[in-house]
């Protein structure tokens, strides 16, 4: 498949996803939205990707959803007809655009870093919460504007934001609709760190080969699913389930003999398992697209 | 209705909460409760006011419970004679006078800034942990000193308070009962900005301006909804579900489509919708007073 | 009980645990898992203990699992003839290890401190994220290393550390298995404070100190099982209720009658309840061993 909105390579063992409109800010559109959801599924499926990497082309992460179709922009209705496919729900009520790319970053076996390059506004930067790292370019700016438009907070960030930056600092964004800049973001802890923006790239890849040269492939899509569904796990007691079956199995598998002996030789580990064949049916999925809290993997 | 423990007053679409026995630092009484809950009641109700700040008279915010019934004051038996009315659970169990003021703020359509201009003890701080941005004057003084007096943390601080500034510092405060300066309130994130105490209201009403001047009331509404329930909610699939909804009716309304233009147009948006006639049926209704979890508009 | 692999003793009012394997970092083993949930029954059954300081012997505190078995250190089979009691499920799955330790931390009547002295590796750093307070050794390092070994983060981790320090910096720390300095640990909030190395000690017995001197034993076990459940509880409600229940028993109760007359009598409090006796039954029991969420004192 090749796609129109957005660019997808794959180098170093690192995919990078590049939204691809740079006449419009990188606009978001329904035709990226299938585009985005398509990427992040070749490379869950493709073993030779250890982490993702999403920035935007030219001076703009993603300025939001492209408001070419003007009033009538956020009106199913009136926007049932426009190119690119709409997801529905079983009942066949229509599914917040946003929302679709949001849940299925949330779901990623392979960890996510955010290279935010520019502006990231509405679903712009909505989009990039489930993603696990954010670093942006010192000059970059974001703004949580819905209120602004008459809208809601989408793509599931009202469960995202308050647990990454707070409540309070999630309500005085929301309600305020401001676009503020890196330093606040920086402050606010929606990013983790800033970099000049001809660095921002690097930065990402360098993070990313650290994940890629150091870690086991399965441990991390294991890891990657424990930590974001114990985020909603209502107890301590769920995760310790779970631990303990994939602390049986994955113990037990050659990725641990050759982690563990490895450390003892101190030499790099070559780790044997991949995620396409190997990841252990305990590894929770969490639920989607729909419905239903995360119980685990006997639910 | 006119109040004797507190003031209300509304100006330039903000409405200002007074805490107002500055004689006893505002301590906290069963009037200033009943008081507090129909306050947040009127605000709600009033299209007039966009923003709600909760402020103290004189030099203190609120120093707590009032003890002047001394050490029965905790005693619910002890106290069952004193005026002002004692809100009880449907099986006769006295309820927690910080937590059902603490809950109808959790409630509230209309963003709530605290301005903490002095102490705020006991539930003097509690009751502001579910307002949406702390605001305090640089020598203002906290403590959740509970423990100190034999007493929990009360005002639903227990769900509260490590959502806020994360669990260690939470029982690191509580533990402990200490009180402590604003410099270490906003070391821990318990308050959002600092200001010379002669600054802060006008902080707090800057800050409102700002929502009350570009925002369209009902969005608002529905995402201060949304970023408080989704706190609770286990999982973004929840959060997907409601987002999809909203976004169908808020996206053809005219709130979006004035917010869209305006924004095209390069002007102010003049929003046409209020809260008190339009708020949509799918903006979730959090758990009130009693019982059981959020589960959505579904339930 | 006299143990092998840990050291326990109690002084003005403080019981310390010390992991004591210097020779080998303090590595963990299943017999010091058996002796460290056995400590903490012994901390909470005596009520000369209102505080637990947790450190390590030597230059370590616990440089994780010991790996002298080598490539199946992690797999149960191979271990199962290992001296030490493995605890197992109801259905006869093996435990996690450490999550067993966690899951006994976490319900502590008594608030931990940890006072990490050096290396914090594995297990090693993921049992002390039950613990209420974590100070550290400015030359202490910090990994969650789990990743590199093939294994899962473990200890119920993947619950506590998005809660404690945020899912980005939780999935940076355990993606990357990197190895970290006490810096970086102060920067993402996994430790309060830092201090030299030979100060650290004293600082954790001044902080357990203020909470001994200052506090009810009984309000502070409650208090921190309602603290740590409630970061589970799906709503404010659900805290409500069982505020409301304590508030009455408590408030009713000598310990609240002292505080509140020392208080205005501007003296110490000398608070007569203890937790072996006077634990109420309305402080919820947070599920444990197994199974289930925490509904709260009516469940």
């Amino acid at each position: 498949m090749s796609y129109s909105e957005i660019e997808y390579s794959v180098s170093d063992r690192i995919a990078t996803i590049t939204l691809d409109r740079p006449e419009r800010l990188n606009a978001f559109t329904l035709v990226m939205r299938g585009e985005l959801i398509d990427a992040f599924d070749r490379a869950d499926a493709d073993d030779d990707v250890r982490v993702v990497v999403v920035t935007g082309r030219g001076r703009g992460f993603c300025a939001g959803a492209d408001l070419e179709r003007g009033a009538g922009t956020f009106d199913h209705e009136a926007a049932k007809d426009v190119p690119g496919e709409r997801e529905v729900f079983e009942d066949g009520m229509p599914r917040d655009g946003g929302g679709t790319v949001a849940l299925r970053v949330a779901q990623s076996l392979k960890p996510v870093i955010a290279a935010i390059n520019g502006p990231a506004v509405g679903v712009g930067v909505t989009m990039t919460l489930p993603m696990d790292i954010r670093l942006a370019a010192d000059n970059a700016r974001f703004g949580f504007v819905f209120a602004r438009r008459g809208i809601v907070t989408e793509a599931a960030s009202s469960w995202f934001l308050p647990r990454l930056v707070g409540i309070s600092q999630a309500m005085e964004w929301a309600a305020t609709g401001r676009v503020f800049d890196a330093q606040e973001a920086l402050q606010g802890r929606l990013v983790s760190r800033l970099y000049p923006a001809e660095q921002l790239l690097d930065a990402a890849y360098e993070l990313a080969g650290e994940i890629a040269a150091n870690t086991s492939s399965v441990a991390v899509a294991a890891i990657r699913r424990l930590m974001w569904s114990g985020l909603g796990a209502p107890s301590p007691w769920d995760a310790h389930r779970t631990d303990s079956l994939l602390m049986r199995t994955l113990g037990a598998a050659p990725d641990a003999a050759e982690g563990v002996t490895a450390f003892l030789e101190k030499r790099p580990a070559d780790f044997p398992m991949s995620v396409s064949g190997d990841l252990p049916p305990e590894v929770p999925v969490w639920p989607g697209p729909w419905p239903g809290p995360w119980l685990g993997p006997q639910a």
